[in-house]
């Protein structure tokens, strides 16, 4: 069990506490506004209308305790900014600040934030990625030249085996697993390949467009 | 090489466009305020003011052409529903919506959206799994029971091999890959790992908090 400073109740804040709570963790919730505060007071134990862009009412927290103290403001970002450097005046082990633009981005760290966290760009470029391939479902970047691909089965595997298809030598892709009628499958040489199945590919990344 | 109509330049549609463009897909970008297409106006040539919430305007753009229509607003709600419900009408092959909270994924999905982007929700639960595991950089979904992650090196496990470590029996994980000074590494028996190594594990979902 870990323990979570969040500042701001936005949907963003909203799904974090929640998440971190259904985790098993400890999360302090803190927002500057009443009705926003009082719409999830039955669901948390620890939850304040506080300003902590007052730097006394914050360090009444006790900041450093945290594993980790979120600024979760959506909308004030000179808010977001000076909480932020708050946070680190104060001592907290580690700062994830949430931005709305680059420049934010760039402003938040050197307020002291650790971390950015930075929706709108993220969730763009996975979209992106997502649109421009053929079949792809979702994808852990490694690096520049490799990711791991989770893709629609390609039409010409189906009903066909790892051993027939031979992808490893001709695609040089290594396939990790297979998610088929919600089972997760490690397949071998003879695994037959169904429509509707998932499959996890680890390989360079040019070849999610030659997956058909 | 693919086509995009992106309807709504926030932060969201603007990344969007600017990702898809790099990848080599044509993409046609229209918003209803004068400035925020000005600001971008240098960068694309498929750029244009117009008010998408009157049908006629948008049955010009060739709607069923594209591979796919994204709904990028972020303010105004009633735009991007009724939005989504004129792409549907003009025979959209395939609509991305963005919504802001559940109730708004629910709406724009009854409008006619196929899949909906909701970046608020989406990186407050990578960034609450993040934040209770430990050394967790990132990870991907396969099922309730799995996931791949990319770990920070677990500390024991520097400078020892994966024959000494014997991962795979003791915890029942696979190692993937291994990204070490920017380079990928598919690890045999005998590689020795170091710190600041980016470990990428394929496992079951209680693993992630035993590897230190």
């Amino acid at each position: 069990m870990k323990s979570f400073l969040i500042i701001g109740i936005g949907e963003f804040g909203k799904h974090l506490a929640y998440k971190l709570q259904e985790m098993g963790n400890e999360v302090c919730i803190v927002d500057s506004n009443k009705s926003v505060v009082d719409a999830l007071s039955n669901d948390f134990e620890n939850i304040y209308i506080v300003d902590c862009m007052n730097i006394a009412a914050l360090k009444d927290f006790g900041v450093p305790n945290y594993h980790a103290c979120i600024v979760a403001i959506g909308q004030n970002f000179q808010a977001s900014l000076e909480i932020t450097s708050h946070l680190k005046d104060l001592g907290a082990k580690y700062i994830i600040s949430k931005a709305n633009s680059d420049i934010q981005a760039k402003f938040l760290r050197m307020a002291g934030a650790d971390e950015i966290v930075y929706p709108e760009k993220d969730i763009a470029e996975k979209i992106a990625t997502k649109c421009d391939a053929q079949n792809l479902l979702d994808y852990l970047r490694i690096s520049s030249l490799y990711s791991i691909y989770e893709v629609e089965v390609p039409k010409s595997w189906i009903d066909k085996n790892l051993l027939e298809l031979n992808v490893r030598k001709k695609l040089n892709i290594n396939v990790i697993a297979v998610l088929s009628n919600n089972e997760v499958n490690f397949p071998n040489a003879e695994y037959v390949f169904k429509a509707h199945d998932h499959v996890y590919i680890f390989g360079n990344n040019n070849i999610i467009n030659k997956l058909k």
